[in-house]
């Protein structure tokens, strides 16, 4: 079963994903995708970290997902993916090599995932055209890879307001 | 009864809220948020203003609004607040001290509210992650309100194209 | 019948839109509003142009949107035009009064049209209030546009990252 959680920026997508995840009843692994580069994204880090259940396993992952999926991913477990907006930067600042390696794995893995997942990501396609090109490839590159998430995941959400839209839902 | 209505840039927001409003058949007073500190500002106010009954009553309250919603509350009236976006920007740009203290007691207000309230606001946080660190902080904000008022709001509303989408429907 | 498809950048709008009109199993005219001054351009047009069917008819319009619909809409056709977001930014750039007549002259030919239209646009407004004054007049102008056309839509649809949500259904 893989949920994707689509939403904006504090719209309530990871504690959407952290309830869905303790419902699960099974252990949590929390797969954080965040390099803390400066002190702002470190205070947003340790923001989410504060949130978060303490016994719950914390894996830092910020480019080998398809890796960590395929070592951690069992059926007592649910992996939660925090979030694959800055995974997707962080493979864009890698150069195009690891991005279409990576992305690729990622898709390949999830293509025959059995277990539980949870894929949290931004929306950020609904503002204007950003002005550089980095950040227009990275909206169009975020943009395809929802496309295909969307078509491989069994429930997807975009949440506004920490309110929760059910785009897809598994039967 | 509090009603938020959220939505993009433009998105039919307030026209929807006007449309609550009149349909509550109660006195409406309008709360206008808005500064003009531009000509640009002064023409979108104007813009507003024009499109609104005559007979409506309107406050202006860049800043204090757990006052206004106070003083103006009452069982034989309907609050229409356009909008949480300007006044949570007039907040930041009065600094910490402020912004902390009235959005607390706006907060505080809401919880006990008895009367008709509507409430609208921008969604923001659906673009890229803008260059400013204001920007930034705004939007973070932003999300963190929208997230309490959805939870104490009895109705939530996202707007896209003038069309209202049902995100949380009282009883 | 009028399909008006909403949707950010890479939302899997010119998809949905394409994936309609080939369901409609009428003649195909795909009105192309792009104009490319640049490379990066050059290849989101190509971009596009592949992932259409060969035997689909193609019209460049940038402009004279309504001179189109009225030459080569009729009962055995479905006119795609795509998108409407670069269409209203060549007419702001062409000047205030090529924006005011042509703009009209579409909605005009709009409120009486018979035949099977599908309109594709950006939805840009979600983000933070762009720098550029150029930037906001689009902004507006684009939300403005769309409410109008929602209004005359028989369908409303909303894509997101693929998944289109229906925001105004034909009964």
């Amino acid at each position: 079963m893989i949920h994707l959680i689509l939403g904006g920026a504090r719209s309530g997508k990871s504690r959407h994903a952290e309830t869905l995840a303790k419902a699960s009843n099974k252990k949590v692994i929390y797969i954080a995708t965040a390099q803390a580069f400066d002190d702002e994204m470190h205070v947003r880090i340790s923001h989410h970290q504060n949130s978060r259940p303490k016994h719950w396993q914390t894996l830092e992952t910020p480019i080998k997902l398809a890796e960590t999926l395929t070592k951690w991913g069992d059926d007592d477990s649910v992996l939660l993916v925090d979030c694959l907006t800055l995974w997707l930067s962080n493979l864009l600042l890698a150069g195009d090599d690891v991005f279409e390696s990576e992305s690729q794995a990622f898709l390949d893995v999830l293509a025959t995932y059995q277990g539980e997942l949870i894929l949290v990501s931004n929306e950020t396609g609904l503002g204007v055209v950003p002005m550089g090109e980095l950040s227009r490839r990275f909206v169009d590159e975020s943009g395809f890879l929802h496309q295909k998430l969307a078509q491989i995941a069994d429930e997807v959400v975009f949440c506004v307001a920490g309110l929760p839209m059910m785009l897809k839902s598994a039967k």
